[in-house]
């Protein structure tokens, strides 16, 4: 079993939609948020602190496979939980479930790839390994 | 051949992150408003007159999975082309694709339901069947 | 001296721009969820249960003056405390203050009226005078 | 008289709340798209260009202060112009100002600062003096 982060986040006014339902954009603020927790409770330092040692800039996602199962609304309490599903060797795959008490509100499965600034063009980025103390770190 | 819109997004400053990169939830508030732009664009009434006339509140997401091929960055100049691929009894299967120039920078297919007030129960939703009508509207 | 309210935020990389630092818009989002929790600290029921109860649909604002006093960045937490500086006739007008430590980050005073949907006109809204209740239970 | 830039901005589904209003952080939002491009048509290049030139990495608000003159809608098209109405030695003053129509909805002043990272501890930012070349060429 691999480590597992949870997160609670209020569903706000300001995360809804016209209907009074959660607004999707809004989710995947919060799985971003929740990668963060998730690397940061494994003890990953900061990303300007990988910046500064490594050149990796952060992490991109790769692809997203989201299923919403039941609307959430202003007012409701979520809790997400965030664990890796696999290491590739040149990206991880996260998956984030998000409840309200038993319910299944909405889930994610994120693949995410460490980028570094390209030295030949600085303001780009190209995908980098998963740097095996990092996979090991996070495991 | 089914119908077809396109929108074009400028990708500024407050749509990137600290690596520079375009933020993935920025990508899923655009293919809410390309989604808006498609129904518009084929002659959906506003979301507040559907729901006076029959109750219709808007639409949600049930499923969504993007694939970022290329990341984009700040100053980019994104075209994002939406088209239905399926209707389903209860729900539309949308496609968006971004491009930038002749790249490819992502994609996603979404699921989408039209969803009412659930009049035992007013707050709330469920989903109703795609009325007939809006299909032939929009196809 | 009134009630007040606080909340606890993390800034995460979601919320920072490609400087590195927390954006205007993500304080402004967490402004709104502020003064959400302020009202419901004091009692106040959810705004679907007083758009059926009163007709009131919400807080819309009409003035805000914000100040940034020292950047945040990706890991700051910040703590966000909530008060009512002064009842109108028809507005309320907030405090929020944000600090990271003993450092004060920034702050904003803001002007909020409450609407309810004009019977005339229904999907157009109007500012109501704020009710009587509504001011002593949040006083 | 100083340089001018508008932007057409629609007010989509997820840019409004229950109430069906345009919500104030997409109105910050805009604000800083406004920003950018009314520097980015005066001819400033962009800024990962000038972060690798002169270390600028940015601008950061100050201060804001804006007003809600009418509530701006789910379908709306509104039209935000840009000035700058002052140069001071650490700020640049900008006044916002968007239409619908002839109807003013908002209007925001804010001053914002040039920042560069700080030499002696890069991940932090201080506010550099307004570049006089910059000026010249943006009044």
């Amino acid at each position: 079993m691999g480590k597992i982060s949870t997160m609670t986040v209020d569903v706000d006014w300001g995360d809804c939609d016209p209907a009074g339902l959660l607004l999707a954009p809004r989710t995947h603020h919060w799985m971003d948020s929740a990668a963060d927790h998730f690397f940061s409770g494994c003890g990953l330092p900061a990303w300007r602190e990988l910046q500064r040692t490594r050149g990796i800039v952060g992490l991109t996602p790769i692809e997203q496979h989201a299923r919403y199962v039941r609307p959430a609304a202003c007012g409701d309490r979520l809790r997400i939980t965030t664990e890796v599903m696999q290491w590739l060797p040149d990206a991880v795959v996260q998956r984030h479930v998000a409840t309200r008490g038993d319910e299944l509100i909405f889930e994610c499965v994120e693949t995410l790839a460490f980028v570094a600034h390209d030295p030949a063009d600085p303001p780009h980025v190209r995908v980098v390994p998963v740097p095996e103390d990092i996979r090991l770190l996070c495991s």
